[in-house]
């Protein structure tokens, strides 16, 4: 890829042409044969710096170019470990294989995904909820329907966010030109309202000093911290939304770690079909990273101001810029609805219950201040003092850990660092020990990670 | 969903909330809870009617339900209809079977897509072109690389499209807010350039007489007409966007179907690589229609106005908006791109080239006056005076064939039907003789088609 250094030198080149240059950088711009007159989109220039995981993987390359001998283990981005179940592979492999067959192929589906698997997300999710299959739009998951959802909101809204979040909303955001430009002394992008979720407030927003915007982005379970909000608590974000006209845009993607009886939609709570959309996902309920499937529910009483169903909008988005997720993950998709196969599925989510269950008792074995980690895979480690950078290369260059330092999901994950309980089960007892052997060195002789007792 | 009959009564209720209206009318609004206070996008206020497809779909099912019995058969929305080959189908089967085992299991991917299918695409289509894996970003399918496309350029870019020309470009661009107001009286949104493409100037546009816009999408072998552009034309082509510092999208969904030596990608002329982006699709080309995957090819070469290259920003947009195609399809893509992959899709576009050629020798004996239908899939069949969707009606209600009404494709398409050749043969051969006959009996007794005689 073109590297940085060459745009400075094609950027002074371009953008003046006549200008004398060193005869040997001319030829390089010749080389590629000169600019566009193509301006840059104003709204990724105000992006800042690379998306999060890919900027890890950087990382994490680079790591193993250096030692490439170690055993280097993942509890960053979250991905999924363990296989798919055979039900559902079985389904999918079939599928596949009728589409050599005159009897099995299939082209073009809807748009919106196939009747039977809208019909199934409907009655298995959200049975008792009134959700409607045709109110159901399956996607290639939940990342590019929150893209989508932008291209439906337009640049002329305004999104509040928690402080911290999946940042796929903000930068999303960004692009589609909701915000202003970035503030370095606040690490904020100017125009968007950060609602802080932290240990103080229960890692809820305080409504009663909350903004009102169009738009508001709620995860729950959320990434990174792994709180879920209560069922009063979303009732007050329901009302909150209400009494603004605002729309909530509500992640469901981990709500199968749910385990305290905690609302898995946000349809649970009356009312909100007049002002939540619900995204979910595949992803961490079935091992489907890689196969791609997600969905998005609007309800048919979410109406604009103007009284238009944002509904038939988001039809036509889908219709337009989308044209159905594969058919073979949709055939994987059903088959994870079927009852062998959430069982199948079920059996999964308890094993990586089981991974963050022993992560969490080393960490707190260890005097860290733990997050998280009951209603969602992840644990959200504090490291008072530290920046979440730092720890984040110190971890990996002394026990060959992958981490995601708190801080790429906003300002308010400064000092903290989400570890993941999705992997293998050696690797997660293996990286106990090296976290073990690690913070127990660490604290004794350095200063960079407070003692456990100032965390506490 | 909810109707625009009641939207035209929330719309009243929710813009005036204390003005009195009728009790029942009250509770309606009532039980949907009301407006929020979100505006809606006015980009999406100014997209016109349906998307075509789903428009032909909703007339296809009411014609079912009007002809419960009859053999209906579609030349209409282009989907593929032959089973794919077995060796491309085992290769998705098996790896969706061996996700369900350790070794086989596979979460995320690059979201730019596999390594090795970016290699074999690099290789496959543009091995003599100097095209680079990292300039080949995987997709879910043009149709999606279209939107994610206008994503990147903003809402401060002028377009050209060809005229008539698949509606995704032109629908994207006004959803992403580039272009003004449609105007009825014209057919033509404002502030988008109409590049005429008839048979008057060989369906390539006349570019001494096209103002500059920063994009020219174009499609070559062109949705709807056909045509593909000569390499004479490319030249000029590149030559006009070097010369207005434009870029070129250029559209090669259907260049499996050349068969006249034309150029099958844009790289194929020299200097294209500094003004080119190039999308296309494995959909037409291996039946992957429902499968779904596509690439886009961003050249390092490719700058902004101010020098950065735009495959930077490609990048992140597809790192943010998107996260990879299904690991599933990517598997089938790779088994395509095989030796025996390539020998066997052959196979499948001999046969509906063969298709093709049936209808067209149908559809010229009738003395019709046919278009298209040599480098591509498609014939353009010209009915001069006729509205194309009364043609498209009359041809459904007496023959229960669906077809594509060319002004779907642009006010350039009125007077012409799209007739495609993907199709079973039984089906074709059926729609040919149904076509023979219908024309045969409906040109000596009606005024609405004019006389062969009248278009040559």
């Amino acid at each position: 890829m073109v590297s940085l250094k060459f745009f400075s030198l094609a950027s002074s080149l371009c953008s003046s042409p006549s200008k004398t240059v060193k005869s040997s950088l001319d030829f390089e711009l010749k080389k590629l044969g000169g600019c566009t007159k193509l301006t840059r989109n104003v709204n990724l220039e105000k992006l800042k710096n690379s998306y999060l995981f890919p900027e890890i993987s950087r990382r994490e390359l680079e790591h193993v170019a250096k030692y490439p001998n170690v055993r280097l283990i993942s509890l960053g981005t979250g991905d999924t470990t363990e296989p798919i179940p055979k039900k559902i592979t079985t389904d999918m492999s079939n599928f596949a294989h009728a589409l050599s067959t005159v009897e099995g192929y299939r082209g073009y589906g809807l748009e919106q995904g196939d009747e039977a698997l809208r019909k199934a997300i409907a009655n298995t999710f959200y049975g008792h909820l009134h959700v409607k299959s045709n109110e159901v739009f399956v996607s290639d998951g939940a990342q590019s329907d929150i893209s989508r959802l932008q291209v439906l909101l337009g640049s002329g809204v305004t999104i509040a966010v928690q402080d911290p979040t999946f940042p796929a909303y903000i930068d999303s955001s960004v692009i589609i030109g909701q915000t202003g430009y970035f503030h370095e002394a606040t690490k904020k992008y100017q125009n968007v309202v950060y609602m802080p979720c932290g240990p103080t407030n229960s890692f809820f927003p305080d409504l009663a000093v909350t903004p009102r915007t169009d738009v508001i982005f709620f995860c729950s379970p959320n990434n990174p911290t792994g709180y879920v909000a209560s069922k009063k608590q979303l009732h007050q974000l329901v009302d909150f939304a209400k009494t603004n006209g605002s729309i909530i845009i509500f992640d469901s993607a981990y709500a199968a770690f749910i385990e305290d009886g905690s609302p898995r939609s946000i349809y649970e709570i009356p009312g909100a079909r007049e002002v939540a959309i619900e995204i979910s996902s595949f992803s961490k309920f079935a091992g489907f990273t890689g196969v791609r499937l997600g969905w998005t529910i609007i309800p048919d009483e979410l109406l604009y101001s103007n009284g238009f169903p944002i509904i038939n909008d988001f039809h036509r988005i889908v219709t337009t810029s989308f044209n159905g997720a594969s058919n073979i993950a949709q055939a994987g998709g059903l088959a994870c609805l079927s009852s062998v196969g959430l069982k199948e599925i079920g059996s999964v989510i308890n094993y990586y219950k089981e991974n963050r269950k022993i992560l969490m008792e080393t960490l707190v074995s260890l005097g860290l201040t733990v997050y998280g980690g009951v209603n969602a895979p992840y644990l959200w480690v504090h490291f008072k003092g530290s920046k979440s950078w730092d720890v984040f290369a110190e971890i990996l260059e002394n026990t060959h850990i992958i981490t995601v330092p708190g801080s790429g999901f906003g300002p308010g994950g400064e000092e903290y660092l989400r570890i993941s309980g999705f992997g293998r089960r050696d690797d997660i007892v293996e990286a106990s020990k090296r976290l073990q052997s690690f913070f127990t060195t660490r604290t004794k002789h350095f200063p960079l990670f407070s003692s456990p007792s100032n965390n506490n």
